[in-house]
């Protein structure tokens, strides 16, 4: 075997020096099917019952639609389907100053998620890199 | 502010106890509009053009389709999509083993891929989590 190449990491950081990457997104159709282990929990806020599992060094936030009108129900109707990536930050703010420098836009207003113990949440998009949510630590 | 429910996180090994997560895959139209710093490289094997980008703490793989043909260019149709996660392991094979227990199939034979180091990868589909890609650690 000749190995060939090896690429090139490069580094770069977008939602500022305090942010860290925290989950990605799962869509799924049933979290009971995907892991019969997992503890979700319905989120009303957005429409989802949701559960947090780690696998192998990731976490992994299974998100299964709550009700036919779930704003994830159209994007997994062809299979489970990775949405998201989640970053933790310090402040929202901040971050969607970094984000915007970036090219991402706020497509939502920053919101308290009871579910999640309360942390604001705010969701932003790149024509280029596509959907990320923020979430704020909790102090 | 009332703080609500703080969801439990579960943990769960599929690909095996050495399993480590390495990156997500981001499939975008661009990779020099997603990230005029990366390097790309081309991907023949996969006809993609490829790059690692370390965004906050997690490695992204972007990749663009090479061609029409590629695999990956109606996925993206829409806009960026994150397209699959990938675990590092000691060995193919066990670790495909491990899959078959979580439900995963294989859907293709193990590949070296020259443009990553010579490195030998798999691909595996569960119809509750999804596409996975497996690459067995350089020794």
């Amino acid at each position: 075997m000749t190995a060939g190449a090896v690429p090139q990491f490069t580094t770069r950081s977008i939602f500022g020096p305090d942010a860290c990457f925290h989950h990605v997104g799962l869509g799924v159709s049933s979290i009971r099917a995907a892991d019969p282990e997992a503890q979700p929990i319905t989120n009303r806020t957005q429409r989802v019952t949701m559960a947090f599992v780690e696998v192998d060094g990731v976490t992994v936030e299974l998100l299964e639609p709550l009700g036919e009108d779930s704003p994830i129900a159209r994007q997994i109707a062809g299979g489970p389907a990775l949405l998201h990536l989640c970053f933790e930050v310090d402040d929202l703010d901040t971050a969607l100053e970094s984000a915007r420098d970036a090219g991402f836009h706020r497509i939502s207003a920053p919101t308290v998620v009871p579910e999640w113990g309360g942390r604001r949440i705010v969701w932003v998009f790149s024509r280029e890199l596509g959907l990320v949510e923020l979430a704020e630590r909790l102090s």
